[in-house]
């Protein structure tokens, strides 16, 4: 069965795996201190125009925002996210775990703004409250959204108004940046956050996630916090090789695949679209929640493979459709034909 | 430079990246609910002969380390070790971090014995005192060093009698169970232990560790904790397919691998004795402290490279050589040959 | 100037210290193992016709809450509470801190309802997101309310249904359980929760709450982890001394105490209807939160001490006034007269 | 039973309750803000000539110790102690429950040696090791022994040299100050550390230590950490009024009381001295240590209360006495005379 499910459902892009074997046998330091780390930094300094910063190859998505909020958080501070936020709805709690509570604000639509912010910074005066240091948001967001230029630069103010850290959750950032409505560049999302990561595992990585300290203040000793939260690798040199491939200038790959998600995730909001249905959130990146029938999506179920989002109305539900670097046309060729087919009976 | 540093300086096994190429485009199942983990775990199941074990893959060790530990004691208890115990000198405090004191007692040979545990017993009367409750080992231990079976029942024993969950770190648990010394079988230590994981990422994995949890007790929801860790690969695959090239049942290459790197250190250890050189601990399996003079030493550095170990007296240290899956009969050869020709000069 | 501003501004109840000189020079067992804490446990057993609970005494309310819900939930496990829950607002992340998560839902009375549990429930499925294992309630409320007895079977049940752990907040018990319209006895509440606590900071002790484990299986190792929060005082039988004096079964004090300054509230509450204001939550115990002009509150801040609660539209706002079992009659008076005096000019 | 277990057996000097009952029925501001806690902070900064440090009152040592260490130390850092330090052996892992941990010196009479911090120093090197960050010292140290003024210099030298913080447990601070050998100033201490607490408990208070934070750059958002570990009295005036007593400057009772304390352990020490007895430590503050046969420890204990120290031998084991502001002239007599009557008998 064909599956819309997620971006990491398929290994990596065989560019990737051909790196990782032409280099296999090679005799590497341990614990990230190799040449394909060393080069894969080289090659995001580069690209993002700042030598300045200090770049940690981490293996996973709940990994690193777990470091990063545990590392630069005092033990009585907390972060400021949306409610869909990836760190308060599908960690397990893993924040907490690590001692800080997440502040939550209601977003229809996945992404902070100023007025939440400032929101959350009024409710909390005072030493019997938590205190609100760090601002943690996601692009694209939880909901396949992304933030313009404009909304990322008022977001800095007023983190910066109340010193705040400002920390941008980049697991799907290829996407962000690469689908049509964009605006932000990765050197304005570089200018403008203290710290950030580029996501590899939804992107065409086995494994790992970039993350890029840019605030001078909190690089000190971050690799003792890495090996402490067990999330050193050994062999770290295999998410170097990767990254090393997905930045190599020339090609700049790690963009490649992304446009390609988008692409595939635009023809199907386009069928959709044309079938008459309404969508959950607005349709921006490579992640689609159409608001179908029920009767439709139990027709869907026998074919394709997706997640159930939410229950919209008593017959109603939006589902997430995720497509990837390795989504084929072949693929989406035939979920559109399934709603061309199917649609209308179902609709009526 | 040839290395000796460690065991995990190359990537994974040719055969291993072999099923990671042919698997790399089948979309499969994310977080380690895929085919192939379940292919590993029937695999590992048979050759353990245990059915009602729960395995689950994890990235690296310190990960495997700090979740069984936290998982399973509550928050006053601790966990009783070798003061050489990897779990207290080189995870950045990853334990103490999620809680919980490590309490350590003094070994020559980095093993425990039931007289350490319940001397450390002894000295924990009460609530003013954190409760022992947990046993760690590790086999082979970090000075290279195995458990019989006698030593390992005998531990069990005494854990059993004061209710003491024993867990096995067997991050080099191949090395263990194929040195020459060795009269201890995988399926003792899962009859014998209560948890314990074998390791991947030193033994041919590119990363990841099998953790197998045998007793009933310890099972429930133990994929949320993995979760909250950090520990849950969205490509889980990646780690099945590798324990599922090792575990292969007629070829059983994890042990293969294991042979060989035994049989390189072996090679090492004749010759490093005929130059009539001490070692630091016992040598037994991959991992020999050989002690030398520091001039001897100086000169090695300029052509191998290895890790220092420790002070011995004014002019010797010892050092650290490991051989691995990935060692040649040439790299072996070329150390040797260093050892035939210049151990005697410096020696004098 | 008066201060209604809560309800531990003065010292203890004179009986409680009387107990306190007189047994000053006792040479008493440390860590609240002494005579005066088993006598008070003793009493509070008679009092509740329970023999099969376990009592500890605790410093503080916080702490109180800490403990229970860091040694009762596993790592992954989280609390469900109102968000006007104490636990979430005013312990500056006291709970998030141990490691757990407060998932909150809004109420707007203060009160956690079957409902509410029920869809907190609905919101958790699986191993990415925490596990909800404890209802966390206080009675009085933040805001003053209580639970019925209907209500309080009610949540009960949901509890059981779902496994959940039923934990009571009595920082305020004394002043629910002696309100008019109240229909619980302490016997009902130790007969549904799976652990409470008799607040006596609140209620004219120094310092010091009695917790009250009522599930057996909650009981082991309690004292451990009291001593591990640095909740256990070497001077244990101060607290024990004050239990002691206020559940004395001839008196019942406690009782007493609580009655006076529900007595108290009730007077300012109908002087302030008289003067037709309303009230942001319902009068129902010792807090009221009388909904006022700010003009007047200015007016009222220049001869009263009292805390700001809540905006209320443009020109209006919540306040809260606290009496205690040290109110006098005659502070009361005194603000009773203030309403008759200024109230109308103020509303005009 | 005459009982010389601890130096918190009875309540509080009779001076101190006196300004609690008077001062019982005043409305004072909750949380510690009140005009006892401020006049207690008043005459602590006045008797250290210190003006810049910031002083908090909190309810217990273990308490204090855990405040201290998890509010100074980033997660990856530890600090480093005598084995025999309380924070080691006696909080029940309170310490490591903040996820630090404790690196500890073996340590003859319960003091730390700048050598032994440098050793600890010396085996912690680089990424993969806790860094250490802080220095526990206390005076007296648990065997009763304390600090020179040369030694303390010492220690605080290599502590700049290294860049650790300087932490000394003054549980017993007040006994330390008024022994004969004593050549160290409060207004020393307050110079030469980073933080230190003057405690209360065991030294005529009911409970409360004073936290005395000296090093400018540790003082920011304190109070938050209190509230957040629960160790924030609402009645915070209960601390503060009995430090107002203690500190009062024409008399200095603080003092006065452990002179008592050192004066009635000494004339036990001459006692048991002249009965040929040795001591397991020296013979310093209100806490001995005495090698006593079994049947005279058996005999003792018939008699008198006082705790088990160690096994010394075969037939032999030290036993702790210890004396406080409460110790009388007549009980010191009793224990003497027992020791007069039965010691030649039970030696021979």
């Amino acid at each position: 069965m064909i599956s819309f499910t997620n971006d990491y459902s398929e290994g990596a892009h065989p560019k990737v795996l051909e790196l990782l074997v032409a280099s296999n046998l090679e005799q590497n330091k341990g614990y990230g201190e190799d040449i394909h780390c060393d080069k894969a930094k080289e090659y995001i300094k580069q690209h993002i125009k700042r030598e300045d910063v200090d770049i940690h190859f981490i293996p996973g998505g709940t990994q690193t925002n777990l470091l990063v909020i545990s590392s630069f958080l005092r033990p009585h501070q907390c972060v400021i996210a949306a409610d869909t936020g990836h760190i308060n709805v599908h960690e397990t709690g893993a924040i907490e775990a690590t001692g800080h509570k997440v502040v939550t604000m209601v977003s229809p639509d996945g992404k902070l703004t100023p007025q939440m912010i400032q929101k959350a910074l009024e409710g909390h005066d005072g030493e019997h409250m938590v205190q609100p240091k760090m601002v943690y948001i996601s692009d694209t967001t939880e909901l396949g959204t992304i933030y313009t230029k404009q909304e990322l630069e008022d977001i800095q103010k007023v983190c910066q108004e109340n010193k705040l850290l400002l920390f941008l959750d980049g697991a799907r950032l290829a996407s962000a940046l690469t689908c049509k409505s964009n605006d932000l560049s990765i050197e304005d999302i570089a200018r403008l956050v203290d710290v950030f990561y580029i996501g590899g595992t939804k992107n065409g990585a086995l494994l790992g996630e970039a993350l890029v300290i840019c605030n001078e203040d909190l690089k000190e000793d971050f690799r003792f916090l890495i090996k402490q939260r067990g999330a050193m690798l050994a062999k770290g040199f295999v998410i170097g090789v990767q990254f090393e491939t997905l930045f190599q200038p020339e090609e700049l790959l790690y963009y490649e695949l992304a446009k390609h998600a988008n692409q595939m995730a635009e023809q199907l909001a386009d069928a959709i679209t044309a079938c008459e249905f309404d969508f959950y959130a607005p349709v921006v990146s490579n992640q689609l929640f159409p608001v179908l029938p029920n009767s439709f999506i139990a027709e869907l179920e026998k074919n394709f493979l997706f997640n159930w989002q939410a229950k919209v109305g008593e017959d109603k539900s939006a589902i997430r459709f995720v497509t990837s670097w390795a989504t084929t046309q072949e693929q989406v060729d035939k979920l559109v034909e399934f709603f061309k087919a199917y649609a209308k009976t179902y609709r009526a």
